[in-house]
């Protein structure tokens, strides 16, 4: 087995490039067979020799890294850590190091994407148009609804610095810090996340997975929104409960949700019955240039270690003392 | 029968001032009880009575004026002019309005949205997603393609002040006079369209129908295009030859195409048969505030009409001269 094991597929498809720097570093690596996320048992089987982790969001639990003695470095390929067990890693010694810059585009052009999807309600009248129905909807422009972003961090600024091309629309925001001059040109109302959920025509989600996250927006958050409220997820499943979600849309409650990132994935739940609901297969990353430089900066870690040479995105010490807290 | 027949619908659906403004001038008025576009010789059966049509996209053609002895006004609700004999019209004495400005930002802003998701195949996975398959695309972003825009009057201009609030593309685009001055945040190229055909990956058209650009993007334009090119119709069903696009795109040509305007409305044609193909159904200017401030300036024409005040939106001279050349 390789020194390296690749488990974020597609890995280098686009540009081959972190492919020619592990070859020219000379270090032998392979990338998971199985061209899926991997379960845990499955990572744990392949893990046995592995001394570097070049990882996606597959699950990387104590039990994994038990069945790993050698590894050294998790190089995750991409900003949410919520798939690694910190704590587990750094008692062992592992380094872990990230990307955090680099998905932040395109989940934000991808988010504003599924924003105008929603408001104009093109997924359904395409859905229909595919079925041979001619089905004409009245929507919403930006400037005209009030816009609700729940998280400010890389990708919610970005968001939110996109929208003003469109005019200008009432927006509220939320996150731990007001960061009150984040975009001049919005006037933006800091404001409590209950006050999104009553008054947002458009909510949109960018937090990462902790405890306080999980199941955030439940049944009782969902019935607070306005009737025809749209939401939008491309940050992590479970953050809004996905059979609560599915249950008041069932009831015709929300005028549609855009969903890109699930509990499991593969996605095979309910929400597909809902034409209402756009559905994506976790694909906030993945663009061209944004994959390619997430998988160069894991790769150029990867080599950094081998070389001996100081690390470059360590993960900071709040995301381990954050699942500390997690953990009680 | 009344003096007004509204042929556009739905109609004064989400804001009824226009309505409570034509009862409270005592103008009698009555909508297309058919509830969707009208065939010619369905509107020349309803309107022998009508001395104002407040009109739609239906043909109002020659015939339908020879059926129509009292008609004086054609106040059309939108923008295009090709379902209006404005020939036929000015020889009969008839004055036709239209509301110009109107619907630009609404179907600028779809047109940014289709575009997303084409760059993203967004809608591609949401139709699979809905048929139970965990479906992922690697896509790209604004900044990183050429985009091509052939048509840069209202709406087009429009859509390239949205682009840089993305990042900067290379933008090619054509139109009879370069405006260079157009967008400054955007080093625009003016260019022939056959190399927009060429070298843009994103292709979108906001031109008018005329005899010029009928069946302009045809089997010969689609195939100088890339094979992953991305191309957006929400001007003017024929001025892509939907055929052609349908023979192209089920050889395998084209990376996606967003239509949302078609020659014979509502479309049941074949595109329907590509995924790849977003399809919706009109929908560029159906956006509430949009089509409210429509429906308000073209009966807002009408009272004055009736009132003999000044009309305010008359159709131009080279609207008029238009027409004749394509006679010719």
């Amino acid at each position: 087995m390789a020194r390296v094991l690749i488990t974020t597929v597609p890995f280098a498809v686009h540009d081959s490039l972190p492919l020619e720097l592990l070859v020219s570093a000379g270090v032998e690596f392979e990338i998971n067979p199985l061209g899926r996320r991997l379960k845990e048992v499955e990572l744990a089987e392949m893990i046995a020799e592995t001394e570097i982790l070049i990882a996606g969001t597959e699950p990387i639990t104590e039990m994994v890294m038990d069945a790993a003695p050698n590894l050294r470095l998790i190089s995750r390929v991409g900003v949410g850590l919520d798939n690694v067990d910190l704590l587990a890693a750094r008692e062992r010694g592992i380094e872990v190091t990230y990307t955090p810059e680099a998905p932040a585009p395109a989940v934000a052009e991808l988010t504003i994407g599924l924003m105008l999807s929603l408001l104009r309600h093109t997924h359904v009248a395409n859905l229909k148009m595919h079925n041979g129905e001619w089905d004409r909807h009245m929507g919403r422009r930006i400037p005209e609804v009030t816009v609700g972003i729940i998280g400010t961090g890389r990708i919610g600024s970005r968001v939110l610095r996109r929208i003003p091309a469109f005019g200008t629309p009432r927006t509220l925001v939320n996150d731990l810090e007001p960061g009150r001059k984040l975009v001049p040109e919005l006037k933006l109302e800091w404001v409590a996340k209950e006050m999104i959920y009553r008054e947002a025509d458009v909510i949109s989600v960018h937090l990462p997975m902790t405890k306080q996250t999980r199941n955030m927006i439940g049944t009782e958050q969902l019935r607070l929104m306005k009737p025809d409220a749209l939401l939008i997820n491309t940050s992590r499943g479970g953050i809004i409960n996905e059979s609560d979600l599915y249950q008041v849309m069932s009831e015709g409650h929300l005028g549609g949700a855009a969903i890109d990132v699930f509990q499991e994935e593969p996605y095979a739940g309910p929400l597909s019955e809902i034409d209402r609901c756009l559905l994506t297969s976790h694909m906030g990353s993945m663009s061209i240039d944004c994959r390619s430089r997430m998988e160069l900066e894991a790769t150029k870690e990867t080599i950094r270690y081998l070389s001996g040479v100081e690390l470059d995105s360590r993960v900071p010490q709040d995301e381990y003392e954050t699942q500390l807290m997690d953990r009680h």
